[in-house]
């Protein structure tokens, strides 16, 4: 026997053992869960050959599951459905929970309602975890969740965040990275779209582009403000046009918000790129639909999701996740609009 | 006193005497549930001059209640996410009870895992009562959800339906309408692309076609299946004008694969309604976007999740609600194509 004393093996030695991901060796170690055959039986050799000994206190937090989490999404049912943004998340912790035999059920609020309702509901043991995209500053999510220990994972940095897991894309460097492209290709008046201010997302997509800006020596005033839809980013290019005439190039916060905004300037007969160079913000289905397709800024939402399901799961398999967040780092896409 | 013994007071008889709707008057009653404070007032004078008595089994139900309520789509995520058949569901079931303290929470799953996870949820006591709509002749839930006395409202009649309650509409009645009128413009040749067998509404709107035809002395032979999405009515419209080449119109079941078969004859160059008139179901949005716009059948999507979760409230509320299926009448809008 070697000097120093081995340490209990963990579970990442047992999956690399049985040659599987952590979330199937867990799944296959809590059991209940579905697990091939031939997986279920090489993590059992590793379990072995290890000595491993799984948590009893995570064993039994497992057995008393009611095999449901809830992607809840503090937005009014129209927004969920008309954006592409939440399909895509929705079929990111989809197909993670489809190896699984959680039924995922979907929550969707006014803001107005989540306070009450549906904290009322999260907390009353109805699902066994919860996913939370679309945060905004004003809801009680991450800090009621907290309280009551329900296991939770963000989508997008939450304002509260004691403890609470979250994924994120790096949306500073995002709103950095598409301004600086703007002054790359020479512009010299460079408005911005914003998001919604009581989001994250919205706040550092800004911060990037302000501070690439004040890097390029330009001024960082000429501001509005949409909400993420495709009729807000057109009323909000429409007043940032009008105040400031003298823009040629638009960063938008968001693909749908920018191709709002091109429909405004097609109807000002400002050309894209050559009058007006625009850069979007998601890189989804529609920044290819649009005339010009859209430069935009890649929000890889499925995978986020899919890591956020996978955190998930390891949490409600008692596992020891970090409290680091997991943070993606952004990507421009270059197509014809900027 | 009369010679007849007065009947106790019902629900509907406070209703009226207070001036509010069976669902007010029940929220009333039963306590907990969003009630302005004069129709409170109203109902409990109501309660008060006519002895009503609340019953009280009814009453230990509602406190026992989880306060959420389940929509059920048995379908894949994607195509809820896609079909604006959903959107409207869940736009009048959520209507409903945002009048309410109810927590709507959205069930989607793939057809293969509705008799296991999905079941199992519903089963587990997570939710008060289920709307189930888009319904498959083998999935479970019917049955399922009536054994284990979970109050459950379907949109669409179900093919095992003991006890269960629905809202539907006569889709018999509008696949008749539909094929009549083109019967009536003069058509000689008239197809079908019929929704998928496994569903009343697909069944049903087929065998109106069929009997409108059979009614006119015409051969309803030509048909072709669709699954309600628009690819799959342009691949069933594709195989339909290739097997009956002298076809001078389609009644197609529904609005998005009706899209998609006017995709199909613009490719073919057969003009639309000169060559091939064309009748749609369902009268969403996209009849109006599609060239040239849909002559189709109202489907009355909003009001039967409406009259759906206002049913489930009433069963919730321990009212004795009719087993009697409510039926909504269809409607012919037309407009260009037929």
């Amino acid at each position: 026997m070697s000097a120093t004393r081995r340490a209990a093996p963990t579970l990442e030695q047992v999956a690399e053992r049985a040659g599987v991901s952590r979330s199937t060796a867990s799944r296959a170690i809590n059991g209940g869960l579905r697990v091939s055959p031939e997986a279920q039986a090489a993590v059992d050799a590793a379990v072995l050959e290890l000595g491993f000994a799984p948590n009893r206190a995570a064993r039994s937090l497992v057995t008393r599951r009611t095999d449901s989490i809830a992607l809840v999404i503090p937005e009014p049912d129209e927004r969920v459905l008309s954006d592409p943004f939440f399909a895509g998340t929705i079929n990111g912790l989809g197909s993670v929970l489809h190896e699984t035999d959680l039924q995922l059920v979907l929550v969707m609020a006014r803001p107005a309602d989540v306070a009450t309702r549906t904290v009322r509901y999260l907390r009353g043991g109805h699902v066994d975890g919860v996913v939370v995209v679309s945060h905004h500053r004003d809801d009680v999510l991450a800090t009621e969740l907290e309280q009551a220990g329900v296991p939770t994972v963000f989508v997008g940095r939450p304002f509260q965040h004691g403890h609470v897991r979250y994924v994120d894309v790096d949306n500073t460097a995002g709103g950095r990275m598409a301004a600086e492209h703007l002054v790359r290709a020479g512009r010299a008046r460079i408005g911005t779209v914003a998001g919604p201010q009581d989001m994250s997302a919205g706040l550092d997509r800004l911060a990037g582009w302000s501070a690439a800006l004040a890097d390029a020596g330009m001024a960082a005033d000429a501001v509005a403000y949409g909400d993420f839809t495709s009729a807000g980013g057109a009323r909000a290019a429409s007043r940032l046009l009008a105040e400031h005439p003298d823009l040629d190039a638009l960063f938008v916060a968001s693909d749908l918000m920018a191709a709002g905004a091109l429909g405004v300037l097609a109807d000002a007969g400002r050309r894209v790129p050559d009058d007006v160079a625009v850069v979007g913000y998601d890189n989804l289905a529609v920044a290819t639909s649009t005339t010009p397709a859209l430069t935009t800024v890649v929000n890889p939402v499925v995978a986020m999701a899919r890591t956020a399901g996978g955190l998930l799961l390891d949490l409600l398999a008692g596992e020891a996740v970090p409290e680091a967040p997991v943070v993606f780092a952004p990507e421009l896409v270059v197509r014809a609009s900027a």
